[in-house]
């Protein structure tokens, strides 16, 4: 019997279209972007072709899209550059259920001088706008806000972040990494200034992501030495990946319209998830979420045996965040939702793509009662 | 006519072999070596088997290789961990013919008040070692110096420089981009601190390389975020990439005793253009240098004009490093040799790969002189 991959959040199969998009620079063309000579321009065609097609999906121009090595990069590059922007402002706004590469450079900052300022979040996983407002001061060097949640798919109001931090004339970086190819973005609308994104979210390779960056925001190489992506990230560019990122934008922009058809899905396992199992709460639930999303809350449980039962009948599913799969410890997320402590500990995160079926979540649906049942026990004796 | 590429050290084809490493990791091996689960796990046993291979090539153990986005990162982490080690250290030592992804983080430094000290090379391309001695300063936070030189191919005494710096306990950086693959390295026996790679230098993929970092050195991450690469370098990890470079890796140590034989076909070149050209240099020729490397300066031309006719004709070659190939400033390494003016604007930079056949080399020899001889004359109109 086939595998079961719910774990889309973690990272997603690479679309046989953009292994083909990447298959000639392992071959024919391997130049080096930047040589004088044909076989390096081959290779610039086609990171201007990617370059493109990554600006199509936001609605931007190619010149506003850095190629990073991936969205921690790009989450990084934002905050450097914003701090860079104007060392005489110290003080930082983010949130409590930011992704790790985000939260690390601000500890880091924070160790030199700089106020970092985590608001909370509500037990949907919503933000206070109010709160956000209230926190901006004329030292704000930067707002970093994701644009969905990574573990529970809520999705935050990023046109009115956005009007609110350009209201009081402060840079805002959304790491939108969770959220590209699952919603439709026009950047330039949004007037968001940092947005950072992953390849390997929507189908397209690991290893690399870009950073979009507003007209005349600043961008600092984190990455310094050459010259390559005008001056803004240094080290000859990753053409197989880039190419395959390009075209996996692409292909995003062209499903993006489908998409929610996943969300009936989700819907589907949710309901029944419901209806089966007593004691459950869906975590983000009531307010907008990725269609692909859907984080559960089970009363008496222990992720860990639960991941490892279904893994053993061939399902894949995450406790969170991939990124932290070998902590014990609950996720950062939940816990700042105050999920029950009874609850907390018991939560699986399944995230579906295009490349699941009802069949699938039938088979899953077979197996899970039962698995939580018996984690149950476990977790009683 | 098939094309010659001679600007190896730019960028090299990326081997079969090494192509169909990286096609299990875009095809069913899809998944997050940091999930929890046989799809994380899958990608996890190929992302050991890589560090192995890489260690492999170096004679050192996998738990000192640090996987990045290629040299240009693995050079910036070791000068980043080098200063972070001792932020009271104020000065570096460095020389004026690095890559730039070490000159910019140094020029970099020196505007946080840090004295950034660039030795001098002989007309050569040597480094005098007792002036390195005499530089060394009990505030010495590192040492950076390359090993062997991108441009002209010169090689110093690793061994040697390793030994006056643990003499007085400074920390020592080799950018080793340029000689991995060409030349055997034991970098435990070494006692070189910090060795940066890239994967594309030796007929592995763009986009991912290598930082080894010796037991109990500290590596700071550049990239904060989760704990990927046990805490040394954040982001999802680029499998397809990584696995690709650990079969090149492989393929290379296999290679190297091989790899001299490109040394024959180099001298070759290197006695026809000197035989029937006159008024050249052959930069770095007295020294010892890589195998594959041969850099000339023809007195009154234009690189330019030349790469462009060569490139017309099917033949790919560089002024400088691929990085500045833009640049219409001439080398800052062969400027730094002091190379005469009248022969400064005419070098060329020819790289060579196993890829390479005499009947390449005797197409080129066929074409040089005329090229030449046209670039005198517009030089002299």
């Amino acid at each position: 019997m086939s595998r079961i991959y719910f774990d889309n959040n973690a990272t997603t199969p690479v679309r046989s279209e953009v292994r083909e998009a990447i298959l000639p620079y392992l071959g024919d063309v391997f130049g080096n972007p930047s040589s004088a000579h044909r076989v390096g321009e081959e290779a610039k065609n086609g990171l201007d072709l990617a370059r493109e097609q990554v600006a199509g999906l936001f609605k931007t121009r190619a010149a506003r899209i850095v190629f990073t090595s991936g969205g921690s990069e790009a989450n990084n590059i934002a905050i450097w550059s914003a701090v860079s922007a104007d060392p005489a402002k110290k003080h930082i706004i983010s949130s409590q259920v930011e992704h790790a590469s985000v939260l690390e450079p601000l500890r880091f900052l924070a160790g030199y001088g700089y106020e970092i300022e985590l608001l909370p979040v509500d037990s949907a996983g919503g933000l206070d706008l109010d709160r956000l407002s209230a926190a901006l001061r004329p030292d704000t060097a930067l707002v970093s806000l994701m644009g969905a949640n990574n573990e529970t798919g809520v999705l935050w109001p990023l046109a009115e972040i956005s009007g609110i931090c350009q209201g009081k004339n402060v840079l805002l970086h959304c790491d939108g990494v969770q959220m590209v190819g699952k919603e439709s973005l026009d950047l330039e609308a949004l007037g968001v200034d940092y947005f950072s994104v992953a390849g390997h979210k929507l189908h397209g390779p690991k290893g690399v992501g870009a950073l979009y960056a507003r007209r005349n925001v600043p961008v600092k190489p984190l990455i310094m030495g050459a010259g390559q992506e005008q001056g803004r990230r240094a080290g000859t560019e990753n053409m197989p990946s880039i190419a395959g990122f390009g075209k996996a934008c692409e292909l995003a922009k062209q499903g993006l319209t489908e998409y929610s058809k996943i969300g009936a899905l989700r819907d589907f396992l949710q309901q029944e998830i419901v209806k089966q199992i007593p004691d459950v709460i869906i975590n983000g639930g009531t307010l907008p979420r990725l269609a692909n999303t859907l984080n559960v809350s089970f009363k008496y449980c222990s992720s860990a045996g639960m991941i490892q039962e279904l893994d053993a009948r061939g399902v894949a599913v995450s406790g969170h965040s991939a990124c932290h799969s070998g902590d014990l410890d609950p996720s950062h997320v939940l816990a700042a939702m105050r999920v029950p402590e009874d609850y907390l500990h018991g939560s699986l995160r399944i995230s579906l793509s295009s490349c699941n079926t009802r069949q699938e979540a039938d088979r899953f649906l077979a197996l899970l009662p039962g698995i939580v049942a018996r984690a149950r026990q476990t977790f009683a004796a």
